[in-house]
Parts: C-alpha cells; structure tokens; sequence
C-alpha cells in the first residue's frame, strides 16, 4: 500500500471533512430522483421537457441565447473551440499551459480535432491582457479559465477581463470561458453570472464541483453555436439516448447549491486564514477569490503524512486526503469547500491547526 | 400537428403496446437504483467496484480479455475502427452502406477520426462472404453488425459467418462486432455471446435495446485493446467522473432480462406471422431471427394512419407509433419485442389483426 492511500484512508475514517459536500455515493442519485415523479418521460438524444427545460433555464442564468447539456466538459469545450476554428477556417487557439485541454484530455483537442494551442502566460501566474496582446492573428478563440484551477483558483481584476475580453472583440478573436467555477467566483466579483458572461462568446459551466451534481457540462451561447455543436456533441457520441440522470441531478443541485456560493468562498476564505497562521503553510491565493485554493507546505509529504494522520485521529478533522510532492522538501494540495464546511465543530478545527502548528514546529 | 404526431399519440395513449418493455420514464432508474445501497460509492473516472465490476462481469460474458464501459455506441465503435486503423497505419475500414457509423453519427468517424469506410454489400442485402473476399487490401477493419437493424435485423448463416471470420483473420483484417442487438440473437443461432464473439477481435454491445436499460455500451476485446480505448475514451469526452447512473441500470436491466431473449424472440415470431397472414402486409426477415422486424405495407402512410388509429382506439392494442415512408404508396415501421408482449391480452390482439386486415381489403 501506497503512501498516499495510507493518508486518503485516514480522511476517509476522519468523522469531519473540511472539504466538499458528502461522499460520492448512490444517494446523491437517488435523493435528486426523489425530487421528480417516477413518471417524468426521460428525454430522447436530446428532446423532451427533462432536458429541453433545464436548457433553457440555463441559459437564461448565463445571459446566453441557448444552452446544452453535455455529458462532459472535456466534449464540450473540445467542440466550442472546434467550432470557432472552423468559423475562423484556423485551426489554432490559445490558453494558458495549465489549462484543462492541454494536462487532463490526453490531447483529445490535436488527436480528434488537429487544433493547435498557443500556450499563454508562464505555468505559474495568470493570463494578463500584455499575454493576450501578444496573440498571433490566426488564432481563432481564447479560452480563460475562470478561476485559474491549477494555479489555487486564482482570478483576474474584473477590469482586466474586461480589458481582455474588448481585445478580443476588436481583433476578431472569440473568447470562450471555461467556467468549471463559475458559479464560484459570483461573490468575489460581485458580479451575477450573466454578467460575467457577457464578456464571452461562449461558456462552459460545470456541475460536479461547487454544485456537487453527478456529472454533466451546460455550453451556452447564440443559438448558430450551440445547434453546431449538438452536431459535434452527436460525432463525439455524446449525443446519448437519455441523459436525464445528469440533467436531473444537475438541475436538484444547483437549485440547492448556486445560492450558497458565497458561504463557501467565506469559509475558504476561513480555511486559508487558519492555514497561513500556520508554521510552514501557505496558501494561493493568499486570500482565496472563491471555494478553492492551494496549500503548500515546506515539508516533505513524507515527512507531513504520518502527522496529519495522527492529527486526524485525535479530532476528527480531515485536512486532505492526498498531499502531491512540488520537490523532495515541499508539498501541496487543494481544498475545495462546500456544505461540509458550516457544519464542523470549529473547536476540533482548532484544536487540529493547533496540533498541526505544534508539529510542523518539530518537523 | 403532423400525422405521425397524431399516430405516436394514439400509439401512446393505447392500453397494450406490443412493442418495447415499458415507457422510458424516470422510473426506469428509479427501480435499478433500489437494486444498489445507497452508501455504495460511485466510480471515480472509470475506478471504482461499480463500474470495475460490470466490466468484468461483461468481459466473461463476452469471452473476452477485458471490458470497457462507454456512455454511448457511437463513442465506443468510432474508438475500436480508430484503434484499429492505427494498428495498421492505414485510415480505411469496411462495413454495410446502413451502418450505424454511416447514417447516424453526422460523419464523425470521417470529422473526428480522418477514417474512410468502403461500403460493402446492398442497402438491401446482408454483407456475404464474397463481399468480404472483394475488400481492399489496406482495409484495417471489417464491421458487422449481428442483426443488421436497418433492413429488418437479417442475420448470415452462422457458417457464413465463420467464413468471414476465418478470411479476415487470414488477410490480417480486424472483425469488429456491432452487436448493438447481439443478446437477441444468442436464441436463433443457438450459441452463447461468448461463442459469437469468438469470431471477432473487437466487440460492442448496447444496454438500452432488448436489454431495456437507460444508455450505455460495453466495448470488449483484448487488454491491450481495452487500455487504448480508455485513452480514446477521456479523448471524446467520455470518461465521465461518474457513469454509475448507466452501469447500475445496465447491470440490474442486464441481470433481469438476457434471460428473456428467446421469449422475445419467440413473440417475434409469433407477431411477425400475424401480420404476414394479414392483407397487404409483410415482414422483413419473413421470419424473424431475433426480437426485431420491419413490417412493410404496400399502401401508404396516409391511408393506413386513420386506420390504425380507429383500430388503437377500439382494441386497446397499440401496433406502432409511426409509419415511414418507403414510396408514395407504400411504408414500414419497425418492431422489437420486449416485456410487454407476453402479458398481452391474445383475444384483443386476434380482434386487432381481423379489423386490420378488414380495413385493408377495403383501402
């Protein structure tokens, strides 16, 4: 046994996760389903009320003429370039060097559909609107992940995306947002989704992170984009009988969950104070901008693992179940908070830092 | 309203459909999730005992090294002609000009994949074994699919299949198995999955045909098959974070009805005679070799339409929700038998078929 399955055990066993919402199991399934009549007609590749309303819906929270459901992120950002390299007859876009299409698809983007990607800003910070300036001229989209994932959710002034975003209007570039988080980053921008859409030509939202869904993707824009992409959404084989198990689900937990995005950017916000008045911790962003950031810690996850799980043991509180080595003496991982959050004994809490700060002092 | 809007509605409001197993509600679901525990954890990006489980369970059963669950057919058969071809190094592959690649995917084996396929055989006919032995030398894969769906669901004598097996095993050309249907036609042939499957090198089957699930597809061959497909899979968008809504519906549907195919297959028979013995009708096979035929009607939609309706309305016996036509004066529709047939009351199905064959000596 690994390591790290050693740790992921004790976080598994640890009674009060800081992290996320619950465990992935069946019920979530089955208390979504509870919320709709067994006798909802499920949709066809595509039609029916389950999954035609729910589109709608969307769209009209992301301040976009049409939505669809995908079954996957990964389908559909790969379909929203594709289509904007085609409009433009060139195959090449741009986006930062960790951005989803390029570490996590298996470069599902070159293989399926040979677009080329442009590479902006270095690994370590954002995009910034001199990057973008840089742009070549046959670039036909731009995609801005929002938050910066890979790099603790990290996020731009809004006046430099907006800044951006005028850019590219002005040469022709699409921008195309890759919104896994966005509904998470409303409270820091102040900004409704709608709004924050607006600077984009086309949106990928996300159900499986903030709002804890099954699975499932919304790619949102006018109306001559999204019917292209069911064509592409059906040549991916995305374009599934029934996809009502994503759509429901979906649907039950943003209705529960977009409203509370703001309790889970005040408790990373929590989290990440608690972590930095810790010895050896820091956290990106310093201060988070929404539900996410990242820890890093100067010791090794070697040398941090036996402690964290006997501090797990002691109180009950579960840190991470997964450290990742950044060198042979440091470390990181990511926290993301949903509902668990509120509900933990803030004195286990800080009895854990407390054990933590004691023990990264002996390290 | 369009008059197959009007057919479909009087199809759906008739009391004893004799097609299908139910309608695809909510509560399809609903049902194979009470199968499961609710605390059973969900896969992981294609880890995890639920979907591992099936897999393996489905490779055994096939006769194969190793199962990979995808979320659709489409996905699955573009990926196995893809792995293939490149195998070869040579973008070519074989299969019947109403093959499911060829009129249902909006040509993404050709957008995505870059492969070209030789058509073999009629629209009317099977592919045979002379066809087989005309295929071009640098044809990387044959395809068949056992039965083929568009011309009614013909099968090849099962010696002709061994013949085409064994000549592209000797001309180093892959067979890879359509078998969106390859569980209804283990009764005709009288062999087990596993047996059929032995002819090929890659195999897909469908969970949402006879076997009445909500979507998915099993793509089974050898590991090392599999594993390359797993890549091809995350490519297309199709490694999901969590496909367990389809696997537990396709194990629990899998689990309660393969047992049921030679009772489907017998109802098949047993309809399909029905209407051969009625005026102006025919089935396509004559006698079916699965669950399936087409039912051809030399009069037109248009006449037949009022006619079926008065005859749903005064028996209760729904026959089909739609008519195709097939030239002015004359259509077909398709029929598969599922759960319902058998608990069909057999004196209003008599009184439906006398008043049809009634109507259509008059028209």
């Amino acid at each position: 046994m690994s390591t790290n399955q050693t740790l992921l055990q004790a976080f598994q066993q640890a009674s009060y996760p800081v992290a996320g919402h619950s465990k992935r199991t069946v019920q979530e399934l089955k208390r979504a389903l509870e919320s709709v009549d067994a006798n909802l007609a499920g949709d066809m590749y595509g039609t029916g009320h389950v999954i035609e309303d729910f589109q709608a819906r969307m769209a009209a929270y992301l301040g976009k003429e049409s939505a669809v459901f995908f079954p996957s992120g990964t389908m559909a950002q790969q379909i929203a370039l594709r289509i904007w390299c085609d409009q433009k007859n060139s195959p090449k876009v741009a986006y930062h060097p960790l951005c989803h299409l390029e570490i996590h698809e298996k470069d599902g983007l070159k293989e399926l559909h040979h677009i080329e990607a442009q590479l902006l800003a270095d690994t370590d910070r954002l995009i910034r609107l001199d990057d973008v300036e840089q742009l070549d001229e046959n670039v036909a989209c731009l995609l801005l992940e929002l938050p910066q994932r890979e790099i603790g959710g990290q996020l731009p002034d809004y006046s430099e995306l907006e800044a951006i975003s005028a850019f590219c209007r002005e040469r022709g570039i699409k921008l195309h947002m890759d919104g896994a988080r966005l509904f998470e980053i409303t409270p820091y921008y102040q900004k409704t989704a709608a709004e924050i859409c607006s600077l984009f030509d086309s949106v990928y939202v996300s159900f499986y992170k903030g709002i804890g869904g099954i699975a499932g993707a919304i790619l949102a824009g006018e109306s001559e984009f999204t019917e292209t992409s069911k064509v592409w959404k059906r040549r991916h084989g995305g374009d599934l009988i029934s996809l009502y198990p994503y759509t429901i689900s979906s649907d039950y937990y943003f209705e529960q969950r977009v409203g509370r995005m703001q309790q889970y950017y005040e408790g990373a916000k929590d989290l990440a104070s608690r972590y930095n008045q810790c010895y050896g911790f820091r956290t990106i962003p310093a201060e988070p901008v929404s539900n996410m950031f990242h820890v890093h810690v100067n010791v090794s996850a070697e040398e941090l693992e036996p402690q964290l799980i006997s501090i797990y043991e002691a109180t009950g509180i579960g840190l991470t179940g997964n450290l990742r080595p950044t060198s042979e003496s440091s470390c990181y991982f990511e926290v993301s908070i949903g509902d668990r959050y509120t509900d933990l004994p803030k004195s286990k809490l800080m009895e854990a830092f407390q054990l933590l700060d004691a023990a990264m002092k002996q390290i």
